[in-house]
């Protein structure tokens, strides 16, 4: 079994089971404390295939808890409600059919409550067999649960993005949290360029501490010379893109993109709105002025791309992005920060080293999603994971502001379709050295 | 103005303000009557376009007496919610731009409980409104005030089948009421064949009570000699059809009817599941095996004529269907009953008479629907109530057992286009008389 | 069998089989002179799903032949390619599984070569049997031999029809013709309005000489006062319509209209194209400008019904328009004319009785097809050839300038869907007598 | 200005001139030689959206050369067909606005005569200018004449696969050729594993001679132990694979992949048809019982890597491929071999090497199509060629059966969407080395 280090505040007296316990509280308990904002109504809504309805979300992250550890460690465990593997299955073909995805938001039941009275029952009966466990007999389920953690909490940031998208599908625009709009930082300073040497590489999880298996195993990469950004790239920038008709200019984009460009009639990013000659968003605290100095946000690969060729750059691979993040410390605007929105950098950075490599935003690399060299599944219905994904995806580094800081690392690799927007997406350039 | 004597029951000694007063508030707790077996999120669903959720129906019908009484009578009435003319329009466009209908179903907000509020910040000014109007100040609004009611019955009736529909796709199969279901009545005897001699008829609505203005004008019409089913096709009889490879055979079908069967793989009504070699169906009730000798339900125009092309029969003209009804009593199984299901008629009826003409299934005419010579619409939005739908749809009529008993006429015409099928729709067959 | 007047230039002397002869022999050559102008390539291409190949048309109106009439009276005949039964076969489910209509232009092969040598096959089996019976040994068949031609007649429509449609894809713009264009004549005089008296008429076919089923039986309806335009709406008068805000208001228009000109931004009739602030169309013989006073044509059925609501009047019923034509002669801008495009008319024209009944323009009337009192289909796959259609289409009547003279009757009933727009469709206008 | 060695059957002494004469020559007039067994009819025919017609082709290559070399030039050279730019240019935005792709097979015009007059046109003044022109002159301009030598031979393959698919949509199954089938090799011994060492590699192409700028900078790649099969995946291998499930188990499918299969209802390679138990393909030379030893061919990259996971192996990488291909010789099944079809090995080959490396059918790798590290595209619009599809697709490696011997290299990248299959496609096993 793999160290479990990154969930806990590790307290290397407790016995794993306490720590387990804590662990698991605390992010179950996040899961509720996420959706204090809504309404019972707003649980209900799927407003694209992409996104899931919260109240889905609560009983899915629940549901593989029942199936793969309560079912597990105890065969004459029963669920109360057997027909919730149908509904509340994702993709796991080797535990039986499933509800089509796209008619998530056509179930009104179960309620709302009898989802949060199915997430009690999991819970319970979770800390019962942790409580009664001893490290003998967890070894084996551990990884599971703590799996079963880090899988919650890929959820709480669809939660976060879905009620985004849920909202701004209504005239009514709600707002998910009142903040205030602070005024902007003066005009950030240009980007500098940091540079990385030539040479072999270790790239992937080195197997301490818990990692997903598409990050595994290290294995040796062969980089060029190359030079990253110190800093994301903001509104202000990509409005000047916009501005000498990024989104007019075919020659700028990749086919595929261009194609969608014009089949979306796209001409900002995701959630940007033109009023009057001037730009706002809608954000989780309802619809804002553009903040110009902010990292820009929900952008495709797409955009990315077409953006990186018309500044006279690229995208990093996922190697050079992780090359460049070794040795850094992971700090950032993450999801504990309550900001559920990227910030703007203070102007007085250190521009030796790139900023914002995690949090505010994941930044989409050039590299397409696939197997690492010497990349395995896992037996059994959690090998299905992640590696039946590796094909049509793109990588994504770093985190966002809607990521949990214990659920992020270096080595982490998101990755969505080259069409997607809706996560809080963003940009960071890269060069060849000359 | 028209006499209003349908929803009230008449008492002549009543001013005009009190009776409408009295059908005001008997119309719109009806509504909110049929949501009582509902959960919150129920409300919110729309699982197909042609399904509105149950707040939009509640929200709708209040939006109308605000737009088209309340805004009318006082200019300066103000909504408390001027965004709801957005929401809540259906398809009136001289009152402006409308949300788009598909996607009712991604409305979170206003709440159910913002939408009670709604309805009762509306009723209460309806009540206030006609309590301090005379008989004058209420002539010309008193007709709309009456369209309305009969508009918010129309929406009742699709409140149950809309909801029902919303169940149908919820794999939990959640039922509305749970009423037993009655062991069934013997075999029915033979339909018999009713004739009705040639002649000219006069058709349509003759301007005493309330009617739509698509009854109007009263006027003649040519019939040759008839007959008519004396009583409604049922699941027995349209269970032979299917067995005989009714869905098989495109030479008893339209052509549009046809592509339609392939291309949804239609091989039984609306809501009916093979099983093991037996059929059964989804109610408001629940799943129920079929109750053979009741009248056949939710079946489109295109089954209604394969099965009485299969038959050797046909259906009705709607003017022969009305030359039929001209001298029954209006009596049947109506909503009021609150089966919200059809009913086995008693094997002992009299066959002199047409049976089951008012309530359980409305009926599929073989008529296009279309203006009677002479139609014209009223000036305005309210024009738009009935005249642009006259084209690609098929009348039905008699009512069904979700309709009100109030709200139905023997010259009243329902319409649908004929791949519908989620209404209260069944077969009655005709013939030309030998 | 009915006799057999139409096609035929009737010499009373002359024998059934020599009659026969003639027809088929003038009819069938005239499908191969309208391909006079083609290349090889032309024959190949289907531009939309409504559209047939040249080609197709030419091999399906001989598989009639083949199908319906050799292999009726002589079993032991044997096509040269049985498989042409599936590829020409258009819709008659009785005689076996059929090509998927959509994709009738992914066939290369037969060539078109090949199929001309099958018509010739076809043309020499068919002359042989006509020349070889008597009239006893015709009798049965020659009701089938003048349907066939009555069939290859509307082929032959759908022939100028589709291809235009073909050429008006093609951004070369190829010309079918090389017709001048003629100077327009002086403005026309307003329309008249002709005033046709209430009663009882007998609408319909009564069997002498041929006639489609959907014709009969006649049969008695009742009919108001009306009155009828004394001319078709010319191309000045729809401009006005289109300048007024026509395309772009939607109260005047049907509702499934309107969604019609939304999903397809229609501004215009097919064809016509806005270039540099004045308007033009495709042609058979190119682009040219638009001649104010022609007929307008190439609208739908949604357009002519907004088109008649804003002109304050309304389209005729197929009864009308055919208690009008009753004592007119059918005289026209028929096929023969060799126009292949509406004419405008004199200025001096009598108005005292509807000009350009015939010909020209098939007129949109506001009648849904559907059967008449007594309608009964024949027995067997020639059953298929009417009947079948009758929903979701809309009655046009008299003809167009695509339609041969000894094709057309008073009673007549062309269909076509509410949104067809390729055929020579037009409006000429009715109102209810005041 | 890059070696031009390929193309030409290199005599050192000849000059330039004369040496991209006889390899435009003989370039263009395969082309022409692959339309010999077609009719007019064939030429015409777009049988899905990524089929181009064999007209299209053969213009879109004359199109090619008109505008980028002809032009460029002689800047008073005028097309005789200017409109010819928006036909037949395909995706090179900055040459101007293109005809819709999916709409290439709606234009019967300019003929098969007019589009063979057009090539000869242009094959004229090439050969003129080649004539009369210098080393000097001809500096710049020779690489751009290879390029589209190239791309013609590209076309040339496009061709065979197009025309294949067209056939095949053909209820008559046209065949192109009519080659008789040879009995089959008795059984191939096991695939052998043949192991490359760890280490840094230099792939992509040095820059001697012809190559796309895909294909470049050479670059340095870290690869781990790996082992290849010695030969390719047979048809009898496959079809285990279809026997046991394999099309029916999710779980060894890409998430993609599966959804690919569902929506299609695949359930076996393209052109493979089941009749009566045992299982046919479609081929160039008509319907054709399967040979069991041949290469399996017109798979998917969801179909190669779900055999592969199937078979306990994996798909190699192009930097595996490019290095197992290092010392091998160019030889193989090729299009002048005129087969048009995979062949069967010879059971006694050498399995110290891997066998059928080029030639028979392309080789799906598991890499996605991306650009080398420092790759750059060229300016203008021929930079357009090949970095714009980076995006979706995955590359194969190695020719086939359709490809020209002169046009394949060991470096050279091919790509496909990895649903596409109508190209001769198919599998190589990798395994990672124990």
């Amino acid at each position: 079994m793999k160290n479990i280090t990154k969930l806990r505040q590790t307290n290397q007296d407790e016995s794993l089971n306490i720590t387990l316990s804590d662990s698991y509280s605390r992010v179950r308990q996040f899961s509720e404390e996420l959706t204090r904002p809504l309404e019972t109504e707003d649980y209900v809504i799927q407003s694209m295939p992409d996104v899931s309805p919260t109240k889905w979300h609560l009983a899915h992250t629940s549901w593989f808890f029942e199936t793969f550890v309560l079912s597990e460690v105890n065969p004459k465990y029963r669920s109360p409600h057997p027909q919730f593997n149908f509904l509340f299955n994702s993709y796991y073909f080797q535990v039986g059919e499933r509800h089509c995805r796209p008619k998530r938001g056509l179930i009104s039941r179960p309620t709302v409550e009898e989802v949060f009275r199915y997430r009690r029952h999991v819970d319970q009966n979770i800390l019962e067999f942790l409580e009664i466990s001893n490290e003998e007999q967890l070894r084996g389920i551990a990884s599971v649960i703590e799996l079963g953690l880090h899988h919650e909490q890929q959820h709480q940031e669809l939660m976060l993005t879905d009620i985004k998208h849920v909202f701004s599908e209504n005239p009514l625009r709600p707002a998910y949290m009142g903040k205030e709009q602070k005024p902007s930082d003066p005009l950030l300073p240009e980007i500098d360029w940091i540079e990385y040497p030539e040479g072999v590489y270790a790239i992937g999880h080195n197997g301490e501490g818990f990692s997903f298996d598409n990050e595994t195993p290290v294995h040796k990469e062969y980089a060029n010379r190359f030079s990253l950004a110190s800093r994301l790239v903001t509104n202000r920038e990509y409005l000047e893109f916009i501005e000498d008709g990024g989104y007019k200019r075919p020659e700028i984009w990749l086919s595929d993109g261009w194609n969608t460009v014009e089949a979306n009639n796209w001409t900002a990013p995701l959630y940007w709105e033109e009023k009057n000659g001037s730009w706002q968003y809608f954000t989780l605290s309802g619809i804002r002025d553009i903040a110009l100095d902010e990292p820009v946000c929900h952008v495709s690969y797409y955009e990315a791309d077409a953006f990186a060729r018309w500044a006279g750059a690229r995208l990093s691979t996922e190697a050079e992005w992780e090359i460049a993040a070794s040795n850094l410390s992971i700090e950032g605007n993450f999801v504990e920060n309550e900001n559920y929105h990227p910030m703007v950098i203070s102007a007085e950075t250190n521009n030796s080293k790139p900023e914002q490599m995690f949090g505010d935003v994941w930044e989409w690399t050039r590299s397409a999603y696939g197997p690492y060299p010497g990349y395995t599944t896992l037996p059994g219905a959690i090998g299905e994971y992640n590696g039946k994904f590796m094909c049509n995806q793109i990588v994504l580094r770093g985190g966002s502001c809607a990521t949990s800081r214990s659920h992020i690392r270096k080595t982490y690799r998101n990755f969505f379709p080259p069409n997607a927007r809706w996560q809080f997406m963003g940009i960071r350039l890269a060069k060849d050295a000359k």
